[in-house]
């Protein structure tokens, strides 16, 4: 079997996002399940920056649902800080979405996480799994994605 | 304007919840956005009981958003304490649900706090807004409802 | 009894807020229970506009637990759109911080909900409940609230 | 570098957890953020039985915070199902502690989910990381963990 190649691109968003009081837990840090809001976040800001919002893929046909999730913690927020979240979006020849996730506190500089996700492409009409990138999508990466 | 009266009934469903660890805040209680899941579940359960679960009125063509919620909060839950939910339905002539809640801190029984939501009857089929009861929750009130 | 008035003042503070894709439910409006954090934003925001972030009020040995919250629901939100969160102080002689909010539609103007919270003071060393206003906050509302 | 080897054991929990309907999105399935919220559930169940609860491991003076996690989605969840989440723990020399779930549909006994957490000591006197395991965590090993 021939593993398809994720390759890193040029194609990258930062968001600024301030911690909510709520997000934060009784060891007085956020808590680690709430890092996936900032995740999206910026895949959010990444699809406007881009050319690619949500609400378009849907109109296209398509929604993309999260298959794998990873994040890795490497220093707390707090409340009161705000994190800076890069989002760069990854090329893979597979019918796949990469984007890998950098988490600092913007104040400090300070990483605070490293993430990555990967989503497929499934049809609204028939919810079928897409084994080909959709035409828009092929499109999109034609006209946008520079690999580095 | 003759106010439609709100009658208490002996409906009522009791539910026991864990309190999760990300429910708390950095004060070291349930943080009280928390608290309307604790009424989502006693809705939940008393649904069930009462053979009117969330899927059937679905099925029955109907939602039945909240349109207003209330909490107040008399005495704080930690993690590690369980939540005892207690809600109780009362009956209006209006096309109304009205649920009142009661949260009582399952190990001591001291009361955490009381809570009240109101829902309504929209349409799937056109999303409008139901002026009289739909016919299935009038039947169900028929057979079910015994005012105090 | 007497009971304490509460008086609408000039101090006021709005805050725009992205609707989260995951803060949205099956109905594909913005679940109720999430509208708890547009209060939460806008309170933050009225902290630091007005020179009393909860980091300050901590700081001086208060937490300030809600008591009481409600809201009502006028129109839904979905994703896409943008709440814009009005948040109104109301004066009150009692040792409590009395909140009202006005949640509009950003894009087309429509109110969305309104709703309204209490705060108490809760000393940070003993857990007491504060009977009287602590001094920092009563030279606060000195310096800064003018009733309208 | 050698790698600190990771052995399965036998020691695993399984509990069984209702979806909320406020964990559904607007695609009509369990939010991908929300399954952090299951592990979190399995992981408190399996605390509960093998005598090594978080709440006890506080009092031996540790924080045991979330320093990687990672989920792989196979199947959705959708509101009405109930998950069964299973949990196993697996050994390491290193000062961590290392778990795997699978997330089943209760009913159907399809495969929802995977995942992994790791785990590390910090001292809540100090805010230190632990490089070696506390005396607590080796006497519980000790006593508890049977490598397969």
């Amino acid at each position: 079997m021939v593993l398809k190649r994720i390759v890193e691109t040029e194609l990258k968003e930062t968001v600024r996002v301030k911690i909510r009081f709520s997000e934060v837990d009784s060891m007085g840090v956020v808590w680690h399940g709430n890092y996936v809001h900032l995740f999206e976040d910026a895949r959010e800001a990444f699809g406007i920056k881009y050319g690619i919002p949500y609400l378009d893929v849907y109109q296209n046909g398509y929604y993309t649902p999260i298959v794998s999730i990873s994040c890795e913690y490497k220093s707390p927020l707090k409340y009161g800080d705000e994190a800076l979240v890069e989002i760069r979006y990854f090329d893979t020849p597979a019918a796949k979405i990469v984007f890998k996730y950098k988490i600092y506190n913007a104040l400090t500089g300070v990483l605070a996480a490293t993430g990555e996700t990967v989503q497929v492409f499934l049809s609204v009409a028939d919810n079928c799994l897409s084994i080909g990138n959709p035409a828009f999508f092929e499109k999109w990466k034609q006209k946008t994605v520079m690999p580095v």
